[in-house]
């Protein structure tokens, strides 16, 4: 069950890739790249830092599950950017997913509920990152004011709080990842934006 | 022997950062540390995922051929550029060396076939994007077009079925590394190219 | 008191990162994502090379320093732009002593003098090039001719040394420290640059 839920996370993470790829006119190699780097660079980054082999690569489904969504969207992404409104959704919800497993398994691990909400929202946005940086492009989420890591953040400073609590598992995990999930779509909804430094004039992009 | 060619494989990646940085008009800095990368990023990325210290940190030669090949690039960078072409083949039979060796060491720290051959894959090529990425450049990889990845591929994907057949050591490494160099070379003699997602038109670079 | 240094030489580089978030018109989650990289980034990549933990996952105060860097930088930006010649020479001293912590740290798990040595100037430098990669410009580093790198390989080569001599503890350390600053204060009062390569005209930027 939570393994298919991250694999959809992993699937529609890997969706954004390859249609990065395609707007950037890159060749398959670099669709299937960007896929792969996109779905598992949050996990393997927190792995790293954990010190633990990556999940990715002791999981046959998280490296094929990206190669998958890369193929369909080298033959179909005309249509898959027409369903991107529902991606979206789906994206927020990958989002809620990996922040709050990211966290539980970072205090798994031993870290501080700090550390740990840190290393979740490194999970969460993380692929997102690196798939902008090897696009060529300043990472989205460093400047287009959504609130994308922010929804995060709470999530995972919430699955913290009630690890510390003791209550973890599922449930905890569930209600974590749904708030998360329910602050990004407020925030999509809301058009709510992340403030710039003050006095630096909003009508231009970097 | 095996000592030997890969210091060769790490000579001419070297190289080609350091060309990079000259055409990119860095200075010698910039130089050196796109030759080091260039070099030693891959095999870097190969053991940080493996959990292991970096071969290139306890081996003085993987450290001092790329200052070397930086230095002679700062010195005769036209001459250097002149023997491209023969810089080009001894590249692809780095990359087949990486390639071979880099899923040989994953599947020897227990990966499959298939995580052995993606960082097989990862060592070969991961030192030419980091390189392209420190260099401000969306890596070459994502996008020429050229079969850079595929050879490098299939040779890890030879070799990864070999060690599963309980053939490993030097004639299996061997084998794996010729026959990535080989459609590596053919690639480039027969300039096939990879394709672009469908309906993308081909005149355009990103 | 080394943790004092240690949270003063984060703050400033910090400081520098969130600077180039408003300069590159970030808003306040890019800010604070840049500080917090620019001033982790380079012990992190050391700590993983190591095969360790990085430090910045068990500290509290290596993770809230760089978040009020970031929240000073946002409000008052013109300020803390107006006092960067000051900041120039802390960053300085940041730069001596993360080049001589960082190779102590090396040596203190084993890697040679010229490992040590390499993983110092890793350390010292590795933040700001994450920074500028991030905010998608080619490294500082890599281009602009100041010596920044030098003066940590020399203060990391010294630190080595003193280790390898059997003196390390504070005094090493604090030597080496103020030997790197001092050589970066005075290429930046003597306006010393890093070279081109042979042939190269310096009138252009990358």
């Amino acid at each position: 069950m939570s393994q298919a839920l991250d694999l959809i996370g992993i699937f529609v993470f890997a969706l954004s890739g390859a249609l990065v790829g395609v707007r950037r006119r890159l060749d398959v190699v670099g669709m299937t790249v960007l896929a792969e780097m996109t779905a598992l660079g949050g996990g393997i980054l927190r792995d790293l830092i954990l010190n633990v082999r990556p999940a990715a690569f002791s999981s046959t489904g998280y490296v094929v599950v990206p190669a998958v969504a890369a193929a369909i969207v080298f033959f179909w992404h005309p249509q898959v950017e027409r369903v991107m409104p529902a991606v979206d959704v789906l994206d927020a919800a990958g989002l809620g997913l990996f922040c709050a497993v990211g966290t539980e398994k970072a205090m798994n691990y031993g870290l501080s509920p700090l550390h740990g909400a840190l290393l979740g929202v490194t999970t969460a946005v993380g692929g997102g990152i690196l798939r902008d940086v090897l696009a060529g492009q300043i990472p989205l989420l460093l400047y287009d004011r959504q609130l994308y890591a922010v929804p995060a953040m709470l999530g995972s400073a919430v699955m913290a709080a009630l690890y510390t609590l003791d209550l973890h598992g599922w449930p905890a995990t569930l209600a974590s990842a749904v708030l998360a999930f329910g602050l990004r779509i407020a925030a999509m909804r809301l058009r709510l934006r992340a403030p710039l430094a003050r006095g630096v004039a909003s009508d231009q992009g970097p």
